[in-house]
């Protein structure tokens, strides 16, 4: 089994985990992974869905935050109109992001006779960082095929480290990838959970803290190799079975930057880092006769625990995607060798 | 009585009007003007008050929408994070917004005693014109007491024209100042109310549009006055009884720019067009013991009457205030022609 | 030849047209469509080309306005933060952007063997509307080919109405598509062009306005048709030669807003109203070795005809593409007529 | 001398400092504080100016970030609008900003007499953190005379901890106020400065971490005290002589959040945290006869230096804050003691 960054005696923050201190601790949250690795193919998909159910006819509440915008994410404009989530939201590498959104919106079709019939459009959100130093990006090896793979091997179990969109990513001059984390929330004698799921891809190695401690120029120097400028990307998957309205998931997510500032990042000027969050404690109709609908609602001033949830999950994701990533050698013999060697 | 611009034969689209024709339509809501004439200081302070309890005790869902932010209203930061309006809103001269936020301050501190003492500060909102072409605004004239006044002052029964903040007010070259009016929305065969209040002092002369007809050019030439460049702003307030959430009170402010260009601007670069929108229909405890409220909210695809009502409004509001206002003559003899004498 | 809105004697404005009351009066600007129509097949695509280098080596300052954004607009998150364009803008319809957008990026990494290998990937722009109504838009229709052909066949001279993406689009209950219109601007006594660009596809029959007066109802009346709710989108697209920062920029997509209001819209929830607007008047290398450049820039008080050109050549615009579009009639038998008979 | 973090052997960052290690090492940039300390009187008013010229006639490029928006700053809406800055930036407690507000534009207005008259109006910028548990903040004690004292006081010497409007502040459980620090960055073979100075008033105690180390609990456990809840506020200033624009300007402001982040804070709900960042590299005219000015502009992809010392400095300045500061006890004889005694 993937050691994970607990193992290596490390602890960040103080909340309790969830079950699999993993975003599928919060119930109904399931993860697929297709990953193709062949030379100098190093990529793939990840799906993360919000619930079992057809998300187009269910959605959910959600909220974009965008802390660095060099990124090519799609499905935002909407997603921050409408203030709700109505596909899977598919990880992939930058230049497949068109093929990898026109495979949603096939699958959803599907799916979902009454789209682009009786009803509206549908809006897929696909998020991406640019694996191009290990992989073969401009071969567009991400197919049709691989995105319904990714969305059929959804399950609780989820895999970190090289695996799915993560396969070519790097991070802090090591190899990134999948990594995820949970926390517990007692909130007016109530349990909820929050969980993210991260696609790291970015940081100048001599920049990486681990638990509060400077160790990145160390590893640079025992790894011989030359200092980099920083770049990349990072995308922040944030998940709770919190009643939160879409503006609070956005109060939400602006703390994710903090567990990525906690890593060691300066956010340099090439990076798309992007959060995502979403709640699945209520399920908003696509069309429903009835106009007013009656939901539970947070008070912000008990939003405290999900603030501190959200910065330690997202600290402790990207740390368990460098460390359950094994080695990689990809496109023209690049390598990213993996912090676990290192710690 | 004054005149309103329906009296003129002119009708402002399609939907039914409130009693009143006016932002008091909306159960609770109350307008109170103080107004400052005296030879070059004319202006004055008028307070919007959301409901009659306590605001900071149980607050509305409220949202601002800058069209074109060359202004200098305050408050906005807050009701963007916390979708809350926790005091009136307060419109005056430009140059008076800190004169007026420390006397709303101060009116609310009396209010409220445990403010900055068992819990923390409040947020003043506060919106403002540039009347400066009709009164002394370098001089400062307005008080903490003409504040109070205002607040002391609010009815149902709302005084339009050159009265309150509106005194000063320029519009299309003609006199600006206060207007209203409302819409009645028929949602779910239920009835529901929107209703607006603008303070008006912008637009080019020549620009003006009445019920769709260009007359401005025509007035300018009758009154043999100079074509001017596009200035001045206008605040929007929109206030209704839907259960609305702040992102959707927000989609609804955007559609007050719809009315605006109706009237014939073009939203000039020196125009500070604000617009703020209110739901009473849920008051948010300023703190409460319970974490999880539940709360009714309309599902966004019942949205279209509000986003009609709100154009609608804004656009005879507009009119409605400059025939309502009486001619003025201020600073230096400047001096400020009425629309009713020219329709 | 087409006719067009002034045909009809209707002016829309006081400022002065391009040689071509054209977006491509924009020196530069080019504009080529692909149109597909074979019964239930009515869609197609359309290309705006800023200038005819390579846009990811010399960019240009660009800007994203979202007035409703339940819209699947791509590339708007890069744009926000870097301020610049980097591919020819595409538009088709909404299920097609995912397919669109590979076939750009495809475009791209062959005019440009850098993009992925010794420099970072590339953000294709892609714009969207629903043309669901007329054409089998799930059966997803446009290919790679089709876009390719569009770049390939853009020129200065633009073909309106049901062509391109409009080929499917409806306006107003009657047909839509491609609209444009330019005008000039005097600014410290030299010309700059500003010229829109949309594709129409929103409104509610009875809300239509030609040139102030209220037609919708009587056309919709002399049609027999019954009155439906108001849906679709509109995306238009804002050229200068005038030398405006992103911020500046975004600043004049906000009145195309004013010139979408004074069709009669009221802005309808399922509306993907989006604008862009992109300066020829600097190209921003890439990436260059000198880290600062000297970029000419316009005081803001001097952009009042900027506004006023965007507002005047969006309403003329949307006209242009209902006037010049021919009836058509697509997916079991769906027909919109063209505004042209009814007026 | 007060002491400042450097003193405890505590290093912030690899980049070199300024002379001063202050934000005015920033060329023009001066620092002007008014303290009030007697009994329950705890507070006071902070100015920065941009350069010693008359500001509105001679605006500097600015932007904001509004971390979290639980506070009530004002001047926000028109800075970003245009992107300019025409005051001094001014800092006070929470419910003295009216006052504040109003003192600035009695002061603009005396040095600029061609304003509301033959011109606009101005927009004063003020900011604030609550120090209502020190200070009698419902006294509202700050008056006219004050802001006038802090405006004729500025200096590059800049003094830190306990005073202007740092007097009555809380940090991390203990006390905090105002602290400044400075990078040097070398683009292009030429060095610039950027400078931070922040006003700090937030955090739980148990969350501080000094240089990496979480030392919080471990200095309550020490201190006896109770855990509390993170609550209160931040302001960053930011000033570069690097030629940014507000939308480049908007980025550095982002990377402060990472400095804030480092020293342990999860951004409460309860705070107002605020980023400010201007540049003096160019002097843009109020109103200017030439319509079109030629200025530098640092291309994007040489931002990484500005990020990271953006960082940086917020980092060191609110370290500097708290060990600069004397302990304060003010109402009800509630006290905070100084970091400086516990490293």
């Amino acid at each position: 089994m993937k050691k994970r960054i607990r193992d290596f005696g490390v602890e960040i923050g103080t909340m309790e985990r969830g079950v699999r201190n993993a975003i599928s601790d919060v119930p109904g949250v399931l993860v697929g992974h297709v990953t193709l690795s062949d030379g100098a193919v190093q990529t793939g998909v990840t799906a993360v869905v919000p619930h079992p159910g057809n998300l187009f006819r269910e959605k959910v509440a959600a909220a974009v935050h965008v802390i660095n915008g060099f990124g090519k994410s799609v499905g935002t404009v909407q997603l921050e109109e409408l203030g709700t989530l109505e596909t899977p939201i598919l990880l992939t590498n930058t230049l497949s992001v068109g093929t990898v959104s026109e495979a949603l919106v096939r699958y959803m079709l599907e799916q979902t006779p009454e789209i682009g019939l009786t009803t509206g459009t549908v809006n897929p959100v696909v998020c991406e960082c640019n694996d191009g130093w290990l992989n073969d990006i401009r071969g567009l090896h991400v197919r049709e095929e691989h995105v319904r793979a990714a969305l059929e091997n959804v399950r609780a179990d989820v895999e970190e480290g090289a695996v799915g969109a993560g396969r070519g990513m790097s991070c802090y001059g090591l190899k990134g990838g999948i990594g995820t984390a949970s926390r517990i929330m007692e909130i007016g004698g109530q349990n909820y959970t929050l969980g993210a799921l991260v696609l790291s891809n970015f940081g100048r190695q001599d920049d990486l803290q681990v638990g509060g401690r400077a160790v990145g120029r160390e590893i640079r120097e025992q790894m011989e190799s030359a200092a980099e400028r920083e770049r990349g990307s990072i995308i922040m998957i944030l998940a709770t079975d919190l009643p939160l309205s879409d503006r609070q998931l956005k109060r939400v997510a602006v703390r994710a930057g903090v567990g990525l500032a906690r890593t060691g990042s300066y956010i340099g000027h090439g990076s798309g880092d992007v959060v995502l969050a979403f709640s699945t404690a209520t399920r908003i109709p696509h069309e429903s006769l009835e106009p007013i609908l009656t939901l539970p609602y947070l008070q912000d001033h008990f939003l405290d625990p999900a603030f501190r949830a959200g910065a330690e999950c997202v600290e402790e994701a990207i740390l368990n995607s460098m460390v359950a990533a094994e080695p990689v050698t990809g496109r023209d013999g690049n390598h990213r060798g993996s912090l676990r060697e290192y710690l």
